[in-house]
């Protein structure tokens, strides 16, 4: 049951992320198979405003898989959110003859899209790509399975001078509103302690998990803390804790943007290509305002308002239970 | 519901996969939490049968979170294969004092410990370790997710000189009767073709993906191969496309061992730490012949006679189709 | 002391080796900087033959740094080896107007430079890219660290297994003429043995490291082979130790293309951006038949006689020496 | 012409450094290969003090020379400092027949070295092991080589981020007075600007590299700052931008902790390999308040007066002279 659309836009926004070339190479790919015409939008919705567009083949997308970052380079646009913005971005979409739009980005990209089909009707799929892992409608974005593993790398080398000098490291990961990273990197890092934006740990549990006690506690200890912790970043918490013992030898780092780029592993790899192959089906089966997720290894639509209404992806209670038993 | 088992061993067995440290460790650490005793049985059912037990702490579990292998090694046992062997196997642990066993390991493992269950009523649970992911009852096996990684970094290193001189590669991946690190590390490499196990492509179907056709074809090509493929392994093939053309400069790589080692990613790491602690907590409530597994993201226990019931793990129809797709 | 060349071309030849891109970047950047124009002959010889030249600015080699391959691509080229080839690619060179150039590759691109040069003097300089680091005039040639790095990390999975199972690995690694991969990628893999084709090691020596004597001998081992051995490939030397002992559980591994590829180290990116530069600031200053190579740390510049008359590049016996000594 | 020492003590002092294990190991298996004992002494002049010594023979130090850190553990002391300090570990070195030591670690390992011997004449050889490769008397230092590809490898994801984004990334790198690690990743990771403690580098001179200037500047710019930058650290450098020019979106990342650890690379396993040999072989020769280190590719041994008069490891001008030009 295919309907007629010829030519479609694919564009990526907000904060890159690991596996957004594959997406982009599997929405390229699914057009030239199902004979569509595909376009790439520079810089997001800058480029949309501008009518920086340039067609896709087959071949355009070749030795990209691999790559971090974007070749459709990404932008944050100021001008989208104005009526006017968005009136020149429709204007530059008709005169090209593009039809559809694939989005590859996060929260705020999906609210964008939103907004202009709520105004043009242009029937437009969103792909979730934030390391982050913090949408509702999907069990993985893309870029989170490659973000966490360079996470775990960054640890595995801090715990190699962790052990060698018996100290305290506070690590500190991405993840402003989500502790999808933070969790588990930590349980893979071997953390003593993890903190993420949605748990109520209090600093005094943090710091009974320490052990400040030479003879049973550790001697060397990880604590994996969150971008978005409630109880105070890295820096915070390290002086903190040495405020209230000498004990400790304690180092702070804080991995920021590496997190973001690299090759990506084969999981946001195929995850990519599923939902890129699922956007442009979708397209063609009639999706009009949805967010394409993967639930239970299975594609699934979620229209905007559903996806909405759901705060954001609950980090699961199991694994807060298991990171607890393991750092005994 | 807890019942009284107070000593627990654990072992690993067959084929080594990355995570199993991560396995022990969670066995290990969730017996210290639940303050059973723990055993770690070296090399498998050899260890069992030649009374090679070590009694493990919290501590002596550290740092190996992130280490391939395994610290209790691991051997194939031709003497457990018989009554006697397995007489001596109870009689150790009868004389240590275990009540209940993880072994972590495959098929091979598992049937080995379902006959001594038959046979000696000890509560036993397998965990899903090899790096084929062959198993019914589980998503994941542990391992495999390392070893599809490391298989896709070897294709990206192998397609720089593809691309450097047009060539076409075929690079041969693990697998004996499954095709989930060809199919998925195939799709991620970015290979023109894909040889499984599990299907049926014949030689000519395989051919025909390559366009030997100046004109459309691409410019170099990875074809990926099973080990276990149907048509001819991938020395086989190479041979076969070069005595049907001479356009083709062809290579030929045969990943091998390389697949097994190496540090665990953090979903084996998470994997296997899930594992672990449901497998004690499993005895705990009384399982006693069962292999855990995850399914869409939730622990299961599978009792020994469903699972052999079915074949193997199926290789995804979906993946296979957009393998097609990708490959354009 | 300035000379008047305004356009230098330049290309890669043989096989890929990691840091190429390297190379041609830093020669591109180099002529921007002495306001050079440069131009990129593709694939090599083939593509000077066929006039295949494109106009390569500083922006055109930006984000190649990283990357394994080469752009230029890579081809092996029977058509220059006769005059006409020859003719042919010196017309196509003229017509552009091109007055020197800089070659990329090993022995087999500098002798084919060399030919050239003595029949149409055009001043030009080679640059030694090759993962074998078997040329004469240079300490290091481009590749080798990164291929050396390869290796080992492609061991260090492989002694996982080792270790896990107490077995012998053969591991064979690249090096038709020269040891020098095996010899260091062994020393650094903790090798029990390493076999080279310069050294005249018999295989009974190299059975007797084994120590085939329960007691004493290490439980595993690895054996690391040169493909270039003169006692046997790996596969043969797997074999006659099986023929002679039953007491090992031996394996195979053929690292095989996979050490060509990927990022390039620090060292090879910074020994590939000083030898492009010193190419191009060795052809202002009247180099015209040469290779440049690092001694000692020092740019140098060695006539093509000279090189030709050296055999290869010797193996440091030192290496030799220290390996027996680590392997204890 | 062997002397009779019969045992010798090795330890890890200073910061840990990738290549420390491969040269316990290498230590240890000169001492089985010449017949000498070999003893760790844990926690550097800690353990010294303490008398926390262990017995090492060629099997302890299996499996342990691809791990970054150091088995021995490494802390620094306050106690040796004193007469009082020194006089305990002696008298422990004594009471176990301990008649040389081989230290590893950075200058205030080798100064503590010196000192003792001076008082005590134990004859001792110093290797050494920093990544920071800032002492005199070697062209590297163990680690340093690892260091440097760390801190490329994200840079290189860092890259990614920056291409996508069009932004300016200022990235922190170790190196209080020396600008090794900052100079070579720098060049190798394609920095626009590399700001090093050496070099007399103004703040202007840094910012006219950034070409403010929409038309003919980078999209895209990395400048890499050694933490004893004279101009500021990262943070400062990125504010100071800021504040001159809005054109700019600036982030920074400092690496960091991470740069320490890791499994080292081929060339740091091979140099602590030789190191180690020529530690012990200088100590047998006679060698005895030395630092072993390599210059053009040979082993040398640095009497302490001579290192201790050179400031430290020159930076090569040849380096920043080929930075410039390759940032054009």
């Amino acid at each position: 049951m295919e309907n007629n659309i010829r030519k479609i836009g694919v564009f990526t926004s907000g904060g890159d992320a690991p596996g957004m070339n594959a997406a982009i190479r599997a929405v390229v790919r699914a057009c030239t198979y199902y004979k569509k015409d595909a376009y790439g939008i520079m810089r997001g919705y800058e480029g949309m405003i501008e009518g920086d567009l340039v067609k896709l083949g087959a071949r355009s997308v070749g030795n990209i898989i691999q790559r971090g970052g974007t070749i459709l380079k990404s932008a944050r646009s100021e001008e989208f959110r104005t009526a006017e913005g968005r009136k020149k971005a429709y204007e530059n979409l008709k005169a090209e003859g593009i039809e559809a739009l694939v989005a590859i980005g996060g929260d705020g990209t999906f609210t964008g899209l939103h907004k202009f089909y709520e105004e043009y009707r242009v029937p437009s799929v969103c792909i979730p790509g934030t390391i982050d892992n913090d949408l509702p409608g999907t069990d993985y974005t893309i870029g989170y399975d490659t973000a966490t593993n360079t996470a775990v790398e960054a640890i595995d080398r801090i715990r190699d001078t962790a052990l060698s000098h018996n100290r305290l490291f506070f690590v500190e990961v991405m993840g402003r509103n989500s502790g999808y990273i933070a969790i588990n990197s930590g349980i893979a890092g071997g953390a003593t302690g993890i903190v993420i934006p949605e748990e109520n740990m209090s600093f005094d549990q943090l710091y009974n998990l320490l052990g400040a006690d030479k003879e049973t506690s550790k001697k060397s200890n990880l604590i994996v803390v969150a971008e978005g912790s409630k109880i105070g970043d890295a820096n915070t918490l390290a002086r903190k804790v040495a405020e209230r013992s000498s004990y400790f030898d304690i180092k702070v780092t804080i991995l920021g943007h590496l997190q973001r780029g690299g090759a990506p592993t084969y999981f946001d790899r195929v995850l990519a290509s599923k939902m890129g192959i699922a956007a442009v089906e979708g397209l063609m089966q009639g999706q009009k305002d949805v967010m394409v997720g993967i639930k239970d290894n299975k594609i699934v639509y979620n229209d905007f308002n559903t996806i909405m209404a759901q705060k954001h992806h609950e980090i699961d209670s199991e694994s807060l239970r298991i990171a607890k038993i393991l750092s005994i």
